[in-house]
């Protein structure tokens, strides 16, 4: 039998069930999933963000037959990775398939930013022609992708595409299409001031936890537009509020949080200088199609005994 | 001396001014201009468009000094081009110097509509997390552009760089950078059923008034997104509100109309899948600087009796 723990997301079932051929149980909390987690073989799960249901030691323990878990996520924080690999339990994620949807996500919050769409759009309930506000071309501008990845490559290449100066920090450095230069993370504090476009990309881990914070900030320009489409808690919130509420950056394109959904009380709801999606950026019809091929080419992989598509 | 016809564009008098030493007059009206006239051998103003002062016979009579008008914007509709050769008065327009701000407008309302930041981020205001809604990639979409000029080639440079599928409609058709392929304009009514987004991109010429009208709509795919940014009436506006109305199209992203600023009475207005900017997509920082580069490397040429760039 296979468990989806899938919060929130029926696409999948279906399909996972015709592949498969078994019996899908949707389980939206951890006791559901006790349930049936005795007769599981395969978990379908997010393994990262703010709506997975993590896989702890009693949920491992109640399932002795348990021997892939497919994250249909790219970050898989929420997966107990060592435990899985103690017991012989394959674990996969989807890293790659989210890389175009979030790196047109990204280009179109700037493009909103730049070119005022932000400014402009609530005036229509008003019936308003507003005042033009000069843009800021991206052509030109300079980007600093923290984390060049799959998701901050392709940001990367499309930055590229609108002539702008691209710059990338990665674990381990290399030549990528379109960037200027991929340096090593240890020259974030030296790259932050060039940038006009700060953009987080990077897995959450204990190296990324908090790796922007009140001195991050305060080396951004003034004209600086943050955005995160990695994981809230890569980023001091508390600092990037400040930053945002005094003018020390210009603007920031939000799709993740420290808590999630963003609590009513949070200040950065009435910043008008912030776009706020709730956790959208890696969302498309597409995303769904490609997950799914990932899964059945696995699966099929499973089936042989063969090595899976991203084993972790 | 000089005369400045700019409607509401101050950023040009001061640089006018200090690159040619003479006086600069602005004038807002027609009968403000007919008293400056007389003295005037060069006009700066805005060629086409909703906001221009359009040069009549009346005024070119009272301007028997005049050498030049200089248009800041690409399209020249409103220029007597016939009578001012007929004078032996220059007259050059800014083509070329909008494209990529244009561009990169077109791009931009395109990802807002296809990865819906029209429908999160008016919910900000209400401090609402948004349910989430699965965008729709660019990536692999096509994209017809009507007019594969200087403004629609950087388009689909663009979209060339998104791994769209680009066609464009030319008078003169020839091979451009990103495009798939560049065809005739009679070519349209077969190429309109194989589009995902339309981008109206031709100057208004009597070729191109009302180029899409009913029959045009009918032939989109029902979830095609109509992009205006070349001018209002290369349109039927009632023609694109009925198939906005009734779902005959996905929606359009409108920078252009009829009538401008769009009255309060227009339908429009009230549409939930439009987006309305006020002629704002050719508006940026730099397209001012490159519009001030441009008169200042023509007044040169000008001065020692060369050609000007962009002679009409």
């Amino acid at each position: 039998m296979i468990i989806s723990l899938i919060y929130n997301q029926n696409a999948y079932t279906d399909a996972i069930s015709d592949i498969t051929g078994e019996k899908v149980q949707v389980c939206l909390t951890k006791e559901e999933a006790l349930k049936y987690l005795p007769e599981t073989e395969i978990i379908v799960t997010i393994g990262g963000g703010n709506f997975s249901v993590p896989l702890d030691e009693e949920m491992l323990q109640a399932a002795p037959s348990l021997k892939w878990v497919f994250s249909v996520s790219a970050g898989v924080e929420k997966l107990p990775l060592k435990e899985l690999k103690e017991r012989g339990i394959l674990a996969t994620n989807t890293s790659g398939v989210h890389a175009v949807t979030i790196a047109e996500y990204v280009m179109g919050g700037l493009l909103v930013m730049s070119h005022h769409y932000d400014r402009y759009l609530p005036l229509m309930k008003e019936k308003k022609w507003g005042e033009l506000i000069s843009g800021e071309d991206m052509e030109g501008k300079t980007i600093l992708i923290i984390g060049a990845g799959h998701i901050g490559s392709e940001i990367g290449r499309k930055a590229g595409a609108f002539d702008m100066q691209v710059f990338g920090l990665k674990r381990t450095p290399c030549e990528l299409d379109g960037f200027a230069g991929v340096y090593s993370m240890d020259k974030l504090k030296e790259m932050l001031p060039k940038a006009d476009y700060v953009v987080m990309a990077a897995p959450l881990t204990q190296e990324t936890y908090h790796l922007i914070g009140e001195e991050e900030f305060a080396l951004m320009k003034k004209e600086a537009v943050f955005v995160n489409i990695a994981r809230g808690d890569t980023v001091e919130e508390e600092a990037l509020i400040a930053a945002l509420r005094e003018g020390r950056i210009q603007g920031a394109v939000l799709d993740v949080f420290h808590e999630e959904p963003l609590p009513e009380a949070s200040p950065l709801w009435e910043l008008d200088n912030v776009l706020i999606t709730p956790h959208s950026s890696a969302i498309s019809k597409n995303v769904i199609k490609k997950i799914i091929r990932m899964f059945k080419e696995s699966f099929e992989k499973y089936k042989k005994g063969e090595t899976l598509i991203n084993e972790l």
